[in-house]
């Protein structure tokens, strides 16, 4: 049974994920995408003020969090139709390899689209999470889901 | 020589990159951290009333830019600090295996950091465009800089 729109209600918090952040996954994707000295090497990382040791792109955390929220989405058979986008990213702290990230959402706006009839907006405050329970990412972010049809 | 807080000025415009799309890194990518069906499967993409065909992750657009914007700082033995985060990001249009992808940055405020005397906060309004000339992200961020040491 997909979600539609109208099973969204602000207020609404979930909790999900458990994702181990890895050494080797954190060099791939620096490495690819974010070759930052502090991403990709212990002395140059254990020498920045912000980091102290090797840690995750700040792209790589919102990417684990991403795959968490895909993941708890096709769990509950809840299909997204895209995003148009991301209201605010905080890194609140360094995600470190050996933590285990998990992720919890609340719904703070459901609203039809003004443009598209089939369709309408949810938008989250979703922070991330480590192990000790600190928060170390927080969005407010968006996605169109479909409207539930209109029964005959 | 590297660059400073007082190195960067609002009004501050730079263009640059060049960054291929590939079919292999966009299912790479989506197979890691968006397996959503629409950027994964072509036949399932061509469904979608948003994207028409397979295209990328807006994640992985965040992450091609984010390769672009270091390697650029790097030509220019530019070194930011780090990023307390994103204000806002904008996926205006698909992004497509095949496409190809550049950058231009303005910078929009740079300030002293109120707790951190050693360093600034730039703020840039970031741009990321295909191959034709189309905004397909819209980014506001900000990076930590060093401060120039005073002269002794």
């Amino acid at each position: 049974m997909p979600s539609y729109l109208e099973d969204f209600h602000v207020g609404q918090v979930e909790r999900f994920g458990a994702y181990p952040v890895t050494r080797d996954e954190v060099l791939d994707f620096a490495g690819r995408f974010d070759p930052q000295p502090f991403h990709l090497d212990d002395d140059a990382a254990a020498a920045s003020a912000i980091f102290g040791r090797l840690s995750a792109s700040g792209w790589h955390t919102a990417a684990m969090t991403m795959r968490m929220l895909v993941d708890h989405n096709q769990a509950l058979d809840r299909q997204t139709l895209g995003s148009p986008g991301i209201d605010e990213i905080r890194w609140l702290r360094p995600v470190y390899p050996g933590d285990t990230l998990r992720v919890e959402t609340e719904v703070i706006e459901v609203r039809p689209s003004a443009s598209r009839p089939t369709m309408g907006i949810v938008r989250l405050r979703l922070t991330t999470y480590n192990q000790q329970g600190e928060p170390v990412m927080r969005q407010v972010g968006a996605n169109f889901q479909p409207r539930r049809p209109a029964a005959a």
